[in-house]
């Protein structure tokens, strides 16, 4: 079957690669109908993380059962599903309390696991035909039969959830106000998350036109650095007051919009400027204790240079980490299948698996129209 | 009526100062019968905050009511109170969602008071004969009359509540696995909070052998760092695991246990270490964002270098900030009224207000015997 | 001045009251600019509560300060405030965990207290030209100035956070299933409230069809009992499924759907079979531990017979109770701010005072037109 | 192999029954070690349930791994476990919410299934020499080999997180003041939790000498309702105040202390007239939908007379239903490894499996010495 397979920094390739097989009697295979590209899978591609030429792409699959193992009990050849990028059992200690995205058993060692994804386990991406998924009763979730809303439940794989995590992390409250950095498609799904939730306001910070003019549609207010600090931008409309609320959709690979260059602890420092006294910060941008393409020995490590004693002055909080997406992701189906949510009002290209190369670079580079894309295999 | 007045770094005196009157309605009086020092009152003795000479100190205040404002409700001359550090109004935004600590009120344009604090509003210390508390209705916890559980009940002023907010903030749940860094004042209270809501086991990590004695008492597990990296010594009693939360009890003048010096981010960084994925940090330990003593321009301005890129994938969250008094401080004292709880076993000095320079001087010292110190005007 | 004044069951005058004055430092008079006619005004207005004829109506006040006390810090002439039905100290055990309803010091020997209803103080009822409110700082909201918004902050008096306050004690997230019985005032605010947290689907269950069309507009689903079993409507549109949370905004004059007569607990024994396992209930519903119009001797005490073991099988939880205002009015304030919430959608009348006896008939016979009523002084 | 058979009310027998088998992939078989008499089997015991005869008894097992089906990951023959009583799945909506007493999918058409128990799913009990778990990787709770703390593990079960639930339904915590009516195993499992949590007082009402007792030695404070109405008794040492939490450890076959005879409303209207406004309560006793020995018709169908216009006047909660047994057992059984813990300070009989019929009529009689037995095959 196709894969899509990383061979060096800014570059892969779609290729033949082996088919997946039932390894264990609680496993599943999946017929991949959509797959997206992350803007996790950027930091791999940029050789900013420790992925190694060869890893297989992709952890946002949705697809159809092809056969599953002789334990698997409510799953059946035929059924329509999407996984979370998480690869998890269902039984350990993190699991049974939820925190799915740290399983302590799939890949010993190391609390967590995902498809594709550079020391998060033995995983193949799900860019491809097929894809392998272990623990299938506990990891699929099950959609309604048929072909609707498949640019909706596809984003259940990572995006949606982990936008709606960042809500979480910061306890976004009705009548609140927000400030999410990124308008990317995480941070274009934490905003609308925030409003599904009840925000009263909803700023979401960038500088990509493409990208701020998308966070229009859902009424959230876009702030463009370019036009100078944001959080003075954002004080000034509050009348000298700071947002409720705060939300990292950046992580570690963030521009200081002042000086204009990269600067792992921007978007952190930003926020205890912006963020009241007792206010919540939800972390979902990625952050990383290995980064080879950092620009300096800390950053390396991924120690950041952060105003702790403002933030502790302040008597912030704040929440990080990847997204145990099954904690979200069945109420956020029901609310795409009753019409309530709709978050494929941010993809904006639907393209053949066979085209990834091409999509990658074009969204690599934030090129106009390319804010979030879909793999059809 | 006398007070304790600071005068340089390393030197208070007892003076005397102006007899407080009421000033508002809602103030009351009270006459001051035990009062402590403070770490946090050590920071500015040894210059390391921005508190001026002149300033005079004591945040940790109970006795009786001499007098109240006409509008004061429930109190009357001759209640036997107890203040909490905070000065708050009770009604504002933060203050009438249990955030006492984070008053918008009091002491405009900073959120939060205190008594007796460089920066934290005008309100002169409570090492004193007399003190005026501000709406004194809110303010004022009431205690059962006469002399009994007086070295216990002073503890609600600060310590006691600020070590229980330490296991409130990383909701220390029983059964659960703990480390306090901290064997002063208030990680002992941090300590004893964590066995009284049932942790399983409580590491408690100091080199003060007078300190680390002290906690044994309580059944926590004493870890000096003199005897090696107590990451490793933790890991080593735990077959290899981590804890499941962790508190900060020593702040931005803790020592590097490795490298033996000044460090204001070590604390931070062996708890991203020892506390195992999904985890959660309680910060009570006091940052400033300015510390005129610091050795780096960086820690001068309160930023510090923490090891974020693993903090975030082993998905840690932390609560920092002061104690919110009023939220703990009646069920502690319900907790003392019918002795289940008894904080004064870690007191060990109790000396006239007179004495105060030489309290500081021992206290400062960590000296032995005084680990905890109550002044009597 | 003018008040409303209850003279005996299905009968209220406006008469000529005494002013009220400032009687205590921290008390403020206001002006009325609006006040409604609740639902619970109807309990007593039929002679169903302890009401004594006398009594002055009206919880639901809003205006313009005229007059503060000597002690009150925030407020000045002219400010424009609404009211909390609740009257509440802001400082007792209660009142300082946010159980403003339940406040124990206004209300000797009761906790709890509200303007102008029976059994909850001495403190007159808003539907008059001033109204005196205790504890200004505490109890009043601060609104805009002007004029704008005046039929949407009205409702935060009560009806709005009562409603909101039914989605808090079910705990109704985002993506749930949620049935609202009552289509009155505070069951179209609960389902408003549900929806503006992202709820996926809210039934609400009456038989009036002007009001069911009224929650229609919000994209509620109408279920109307005149059609059949409500339960099994319900479960017919969800394939057999109950829902995740209930909402009984309807309380102890219920009328039986299938008897087509009043049972007091209808309401309750319906939610137990709709609600699905693991579901909670809350209760906004008004129940009174003593009922002088009831049909039976138990239901005059209060004593309901409810399908316990039912409800404990399922494992079902519940919240009940009067709302705690000040917990909610706030973010719910800034939600009408910023245009992102509307209640006066459901707002049908606004009448002048003096025709409040034509106002109470007609809201209390449901008359077409009459769903929530708004006196203008 | 034998099991412990139903016969008649009063009437149980040992007798030869098939072994278990791996049925499914995921299945275990533990040989048990030990396995308790619950409180609820004597509900089935006296005829007072829709058990039938031939129902095998016991859902309190523990023992060593036997052998595993081919799916099971974590389990090793001869590993030592103990099982919930709960049998459920770890996938199913419920499940993955925690709420494992809830399952939906291992007894299709009832959430919820338990070993040994009428109407909740096909599985014989465990009080017999071997016993089949489903889903092994997940029901399974692994112990420290070897044989200590044997009698305190067996009690993770059941009684010891049945107790516990209890508190956390009721919310309790350190400071807080808490009534427990029952002081059977569970009642006092639910009192040694609230002491574990530090709770400041737990009164415990009962009116057998050797339970009142028992529960002594924990700190708690008996109330033998034989002395008087256990309502008055508590305000009159409290000097008239209520309690904070309550819970419900007797269920539908309570006592009314007044009257002296079964009424299954009374603990619920007791806890309603002790428990202060805005208390919760926490329902573990346990209550049905069909009770074929009740009094009157409505009892019969679960239907209780409650005093809900007071429960709601005072703004009450309540949490109801059986044990989640895997949200608390991984840290109870923690605190018992490290000795913090020690739920074996209750039982008093330790006997052979084949005594089984006299331990029921003893333990059902509430004959002094017989207030827990374990099992031993």
């Amino acid at each position: 079957m196709r894969g899509v397979v990383y061979k060096a920094p800014f570059q892969v390739s779609v290729e033949q690669v082996p088919d997946p097989k039932i390894e264990h009697p609680n496993d599943a295979i999946i017929k991949i109908t959509s797959t997206c590209i992350c803007g996790s899978d950027l930091h791999m591609y940029e050789g900013r993380t420790a992925a190694q030429p060869g890893l297989r792409f992709g952890h946002e699959p949705m697809g159809v059962v092809e056969e599953v193992g002789g334990a698997v009990t409510t799953l059946r050849k035929g059924d329509r599903v999407v996984a979370p990028f998480n690869v998890s059992c269902g039984f350990c200690k993190n699991c049974e309390r939820g925190f799915t995205g740290y399983c302590l058993t799939v890949n010993p060692g190391f609390p967590g696991a995902a498809y594709g994804f550079a020391g998060w386990g033995p995983f193949p991406g799900g860019q491809s035909d097929y894809l392998r998924m272990p623990y299938a009763d506990f990891n699929a979730l099950k959609l309604p039969q048929g072909t609707e809303h498949e640019e909706d439940f596809v984003l259940l794989a990572d995006i949606f959830p982990t936008g709606y995590h960042g809500t979480e992390l910061a306890k976004v409250s009705p009548g609140e106000s927000v400030v999410v950095f990124g308008a990317g498609p995480v941070g274009a799904m934490a905003a609308y998350s925030a409003m599904l939730r009840g925000a009263a306001e909803v700023y979401v910070v960038d500088h990509i036109p493409d990208r701020l003019n998308k966070v229009k549609v859902i009424g959230a207010i876009p702030i463009d650095f370019n036009n100078g600090d944001p959080v003075e931008q954002i004080r000034t409309m509050r009348h000298g007051d700071g947002v409720d609320k705060g939300i990292d959709a950046v992580g570690y690979q963030a521009i200081n919009p002042v000086q204009g260059k990269e600067d792992p602890a921007t978007i952190l420092n930003l926020l205890v400027q912006i963020v009241n006294a007792t206010g919540i910060l939800g972390i979902i941008g990625l952050y990383v204790p290995d980064d080879p393409g950092a620009k300096d020995p800390h950053a390396a490590h991924g120690e950041l240079m952060i105003s702790f004693g403002k933030l502790w002055e302040k008597g912030l909080s704040l929440g990080t980490g990847q997204c145990n997406v099954k904690r979200y992701n069945r109420n956020l189906r029901d609310l795409i299948i009753v019409g309530r949510a709709k978050p494929s009002w941010y993809v904006s290209k639907v393209v053949s698996l066979d085209d990834a190369p091409t999509a990658y670079q074009n969204f690599d580079k934030r090129a106009d129209g390319w804010t979030k894309v879909i793999l059809k295999p």
